[in-house]
């Protein structure tokens, strides 16, 4: 069932790759971005708080937070349109435009460690799941470290 | 293809019902609901101008954008936790907690619709998108009205 999610997810990736992301407002563009980062970091902190003993291990939850985190991981960068780096509360930095081969790469990293993220969920074991949600996690600040303003 | 994902994700929501949501602090369960509706409604903005001519109507986009607009209509409403109705800057009145059973009602007829909206995206005609679109604006504007302040 996760793996036909999976396989669908792939092709609603390369539909929203092809489709441009269009806003009434530059303000609209920034929100869009920061409410598919916050509610990323909602589902990889309640698996950050498993693999870190906070709260109980729950295999089925597990799987389904790792689901959420890959589907929702496609959403936000279509919406770094340029023009949009000091628009609302935006912290990105102009660099984003400037060398968008190399923020592109890490965006495609974070795709890439989110499919393990959700294979390894698969597993059903903390062993698999820990190193899969660190690598998430690294996968996000590199980029942040990078083209986030404080 | 999208058969499967819808499929999955009716095993999505069916888990995620059973996952009762935990935040740090009720502001972020305000911010976690508000992030979600907020990209429900962009793609279903998008929608709405295709169907009213505002911007070409691209069937293959549509059926993106009604995929997303089901997708993330799973999320806000587990956010909606006792004791998060005057938290941050959310605009929920208390009556969602007095009224739960009406208010879930809503939220049911939600998904009901973004259902059939994906159904009638696949189809790839705006005769059949128009009126899909305007019930799931119907459902999300029936549940504001009298459970959202002004």
């Amino acid at each position: 069932m996760f793996k036909s999610l999976t396989i669908a997810l792939t092709l609603l990736t390369a539909l929203n790759a092809s489709a441009q992301m269009q806003f009434n407002r530059p303000e609209d563009a920034v929100k869009y971005r920061q409410s598919g980062m916050f509610l990323q970091s909602y589902h990889l902190g309640r698996l950050a708080a498993m693999v870190s003993g906070r709260i109980p291990y729950d295999p089925k939850a597990a799987l389904e937070h790792a689901t959420l985190v890959d589907m929702i991981d496609r959403l936000p960068y279509g919406a770094f349109i340029e023009g949009t780096a000091d628009r609302g509360n935006s912290r990105a930095k102009p660099e984003i435009w400037t060398e968008r081969a190399k923020f592109d790469g890490m965006v495609t990293k974070l795709h890439e460690e989110s499919a393990k993220l959700v294979a390894a969920a698969r597993v059903g074991t903390l062993d698999q799941l820990r190193p899969a949600v660190g690598a998430v996690g690294q996968a996000c600040k590199a980029c942040h470290d990078v083209y986030q303003r404080n």
